[in-house]
């Protein structure tokens, strides 16, 4: 397996200040997973449904030829739905509900044939649940971990257990705060990595995102878009982008990285500009390779003054 | 005259969370005037204060080669004073005084040396003494504006007339959303751009720069600092250093207004590093070379996969 995606599966009701849809297909799996194949192949997902997850979502998963071996279903329950309501501006979003429902007993079992993958994305999930998938696969597979302000909260040494093991941690501005209670990006990036990753990815949703290794830093902004219509799954298509990226890769290295973080934007900006997943999984190739050209035109710097 | 800079002079109380000084140095001709002259030679200041502006701030603006022919002294009057006190994040500022003084009766005078300047920075000033302004000088001057929520809410009428009439307009992001009412920057740029100027640059603090000009766009992040002192300054520095390298420029196309931008967010990065332009004024050539090529090593992209 190139890519390894454990997360949710999710029906999703969403509504922004122009539109409002129902049971639309979701869960960080969902977002991750799509993104992931478009750099990579094959990409398989571990995740856990109910009876009622619908055949032509199931079916939309496949024939984007993902490997769900190790999707299981449980039967007499209902899959994980959320719901979500975006304010004028996009960047507050309030929960307007949460029912766990298969979620609450979703013990992700990594199948054999995935053991060996290149990239394991670790989507957001309970701390305690990513460190049980993490024993599973390889020391070698390189690790690439979300989290969220609840585990941040309440299950702190969890998660420090987990930043303790994984290669790299991608989340928001206001996680790596919350984290590490420094205002400052940049103070705050070395101190999240003084906590065990090896790699930081602080995402800045409109503003672009800034990778850290070692003592080294790259910045990349978001692409320019004149709409956004819906960011749900826009951080975990970064993930996956990111993930899809890397496991091309025979050296993970600055190089790697920086390109790994270029592809994350650059697929983050397509699923941001529609309701849903489903646009992102008619995306091709020639898409991405077209919107990171374009991307690179509005980001790269001319020759400076000689006389300076 | 390279660059031709009407603003204020003022003295400054700041206060941040960590420091604390009265009668600083300030005013937007200072900070724009000490950024343009690391760019380029000579630079001349139309300005006013009173008579209990300090010689030693006379001297150090003399001394950083700065031309004073159009800095008028009002014996009788106080010189311009404001205060400001930073929130712990440093993005928000309170205003705890204004004293117009000497400012109140300023009618800028361009001395006839600087009439045929390469470039003209118009800093934060009501929007007719800035028109009266423009009204002195060739009409080949590149004109480079800023204003304010105030003149925004308060003379848009005025406003609008001088936005009709310049080369390029320089705000913040808040301000671009003002006047426009539209929250997503790439659609505000587009309209403020429909209002007159050429040239649109919209400064989003730590989060860096957007260059508009016809349908083109060029992104630019904040230099990465793990510690912000004093952001007093930086916008007007931003537009200083932009000027500074504009008036290098032959020609004024795509890349040499990149170049300026450039310049302006490189040279605002080592503003906010301390409190007031004293450190601002010592800063060479060398500097502005050193981190201009520090700050291209951390937007730089690799090449991206070529199977892509």
């Amino acid at each position: 397996m190139s890519v390894l995606v454990v997360g949710t599966l999710a029906l999703d009701d969403i509504e922004t200040p122009s539109e409002k849809a129902e049971h639309v297909l979701g869960g960080s799996s969902t977002y991750i997973a799509l993104a992931a194949r478009l750099l990579t192949a094959p990409v398989g997902i571990v995740a856990v449904v109910g009876g009622d997850f619908p055949d032509k979502y199931r079916q939309l998963l496949q024939s984007s030829d993902l490997d769900l071996t190790g999707l299981e279903t449980l039967e007499n329950q209902d899959t994980f739905a959320w719901g979500g309501r975006y304010r004028t501006n996009m960047n507050i979003r309030d929960t307007t509900f949460t029912h766990l429902n298969a979620l609450a007993e979703f013990n992700p079992l990594v199948p054999d044939t995935y053991v060996d993958s290149n990239v394991i994305c670790l989507g957001n999930l309970p701390p305690k649940t990513q460190s049980d998938t993490l024993d599973q696969v390889s020391d070698k597979v390189f690790s690439a971990c979300d989290t969220m302000n609840y585990w941040i909260e309440n299950m702190r040494e969890e998660l420090d257990g987990v930043l303790s093991r994984i290669d790299c941690l991608l989340i928001n501005d206001e996680e790596a705060r919350q984290i590490t209670g420094e205002d400052n990006l940049y103070a705050a990036g070395r101190q999240v990595l003084a906590l065990g990753p090896k790699i930081l990815i602080i995402k800045k949703g409109e503003h672009g995102a800034i990778l850290f290794i070692e003592e080294q830093v790259f910045i990349v902004p978001s692409f320019p878009l004149k709409e956004v219509r819906d960011p749900t799954g826009a951080g975990d298509v970064f993930l996956g982008a990111f993930a899809g990226s890397l496991s091309n890769e025979s050296v993970i290295g600055l190089d790697a990285l920086k390109r790994a973080v270029v592809y994350g934007s650059t697929v983050a900006s397509f699923c941001v500009e529609n309701l849903g997943p489903y646009e992102l999984a008619e995306l091709t190739n020639a898409d991405i390779r077209e919107r990171s050209k374009l991307f690179r035109g509005v980001t790269e710097w001319p020759a400076l003054h000689e006389h300076l």
